[in-house]
């Protein structure tokens, strides 16, 4: 059986008995009855993501998969294509705002090339080299690539998810990095969610209105040359994705199968969401989302993947996985609420008298 | 000069000359302009905060302030006063989620007595005393304190943020914990915003219907038999305070007096930046506003002291410092994105192109 095949099948709902003795647990707490609302609500989630009533955490790893895009060429971002490989290099040095968040949240940042349009063999010491091709083809001519190289690139996220859950790390985030990747998320998104372009469609890295008027068209072109079915995730992702897209849908995938939390970051990571519950819908128990982004999309991806709210809303809009290395310390807030406070009955507190 | 005044005349606004080199610094970074939004905001923050464009935080200090209400004899609370004692145990055991969730953040927590009704001089190891009072009178009849008390709690409050500051602790929040302060601190927001009491008062630990409604009117009763002037800080704090809103109010100003930034947890903690604001308006530039709770008359304090949006909106009506505590994570963060992240220069990453 195929790794993906395989993975797929490993993935079940959460564990609703160890939801269930975390809920009971929460209630008792000496304190308001939840009065730390979505940190106890995050805390039965990962109870149920893990399978136990007393989880931990010891390792944190961020992935930050990079990738280029071919339909840059159509004029979409504000940045040339070589700022990927120019980034990959700021983030092996250490110098990227994901190293220095990483740093403050105690996880360890890997940095993995998907598919980014240069030779960076120089970095093979530091890089997980996954590369299947330079770069995506022009979304707005054609597909983004075959069918197979979607599986691989899936395939390439499951790999490295799977190696760092056998390294012992138990706390997986997504990360990417490639100019041009928010116009590939939008289709995601538009052919997903069904909202319109214009809805979906924001400034990426900051174009001005003339050039957002543009990516919207060029967008609309993409959806008219390729029409993925949107009930197939693999076909979405050929049609219209990437391949760091594809590797976060993989690592998704393999978080699910493994039972372990993976914080999903922003906009693209969350079209790479939208892409691994297509190809299997129970990995939405396994999601958590870090924050709100920017993109005008990103809230309709949310809305379709069931979440009321995610945990952080600070106007960002970086990606690398920022915001999940952000959020990484309020899932260990959410544990130690679990595991460190005390019932009224263990901290001889009197409960309430009416 | 007495300490309070003292402590008025050393706050300044912000450094406005660190707060242009560090918008300057962050305008360069390797990244889409200003792509971590609020945590960019907080950084210049900090910078006009500490007077330097390098600010560093070494030492974070949580002060949990505790005192006891009187006007819990009008029924305004689910639980009865000798949990204020109760929970000090717990704080001082560790066993409570302040201590969870400063140790998640590496923060050391201090608690102080600042009017628990209760004999707590079995903890005085741990305890900081500055009892003042065994709890406030019921201001349903009359005022809280005397301008003598109210004095006193300020200036208990000060010497616990200066002695912090000798210490090394250069990021201060403020915590409380007292039975029926939700309704001291609705008295302090109806007086400050001029909003209704019915706007104003939520259910604090979990009040039903009924017992809401009779905490509104007694809050209205408290509101008709004081009549604090509303510019006047000590005498709001007098009437209708107490003596933990002091001791927090004064933390406020000494971390003002002291260019230290200080973290506003919660509810309470928002009606003593209220006092505070109203002791000396300049204060206002060292708040930093943890979260959004659940106490519906908290977005009004935060809308009356102009902040727009806090750092966090979980759901949170704990108390304690909790808000806070996870809050001081994104500060750290503000401060490593200013200080470890490379600009396009230093990164050699091209710019953008158009």
């Amino acid at each position: 059986m195929r790794l993906l095949e395989k993975t797929i099948k490993a993935i079940y709902p959460q564990d609703s008995s160890a939801r269930d003795q975390v809920r009971q647990r929460l209630d008792a707490l000496a304190m308001p009855h939840w009065a730390l609302g979505d940190v106890m609500d995050l805390a039965v989630d990962l109870a149920g993501i893990m399978g136990t009533a007393q989880p931990h955490i010891a390792k944190k790893a961020i992935v930050t998969m990079a990738a280029d895009h071919g339909v840059v060429a159509e004029g979409v971002s504000k940045y040339p294509s070589e700022v990927t490989a120019q980034m990959v290099a700021n983030f092996v040095q250490g110098g990227a705002a994901i190293n220095a968040l990483a740093r403050q949240a105690r996880a360890d940042v890997f940095i993995a090339d998907l598919g980014v349009a240069a030779d960076l063999s120089e970095y093979s010491a530091t890089l997980i080299d996954k590369k299947i091709a330079y770069g995506t083809k022009n979304i707005a001519r054609g597909p983004a690539m075959s069918n197979a190289h979607a599986s691989l690139a899936l395939e390439a996220g499951i790999e490295i998810g799977n190696e760092l859950v056998a390294k012992g790390y138990d706390l997986l985030a997504t990360g990417e990095m490639g100019i041009g990747n928010t116009t590939a998320a939008t289709a995601i998104a538009a052919v997903c969610t069904d909202r319109l372009v214009e809805e979906l469609t924001g400034r990426g890295a900051g174009l001005d209105d003339a050039q957002l008027a543009h990516k919207i068209k060029v967008i609309d072109e993409v959806l008219k040359v390729n029409t993925p079915n949107p009930k197939n995730g693999i076909e979405i992702l050929a049609k219209v994705g990437g391949y760091e897209i594809g590797g976060m849908a993989g690592l998704i995938l393999s978080a699910a199968a493994n039972r372990k939390p993976v914080l999903v970051d922003g906009f693209i990571a969350g079209a790479a969401a939208l892409v691994a519950y297509r190809i299997e819908p129970f990995v939405r128990d396994y999601l958590i989302y870090s924050h709100r982004s920017v993109e005008p999309g990103h809230k309709y991806i949310l809305e379709f993947l069931g979440c009321q709210r995610p945990l952080l809303d600070l106007n960002l809009r970086l990606g690398e996985g920022t915001g999940a290395a952000l959020a990484m310390n309020i899932v260990e807030a959410a544990i130690a609420v679990l595991t460190e406070v005390r019932t009224f009955e263990e901290a001889a507190v009197s409960e309430a008298t009416r």
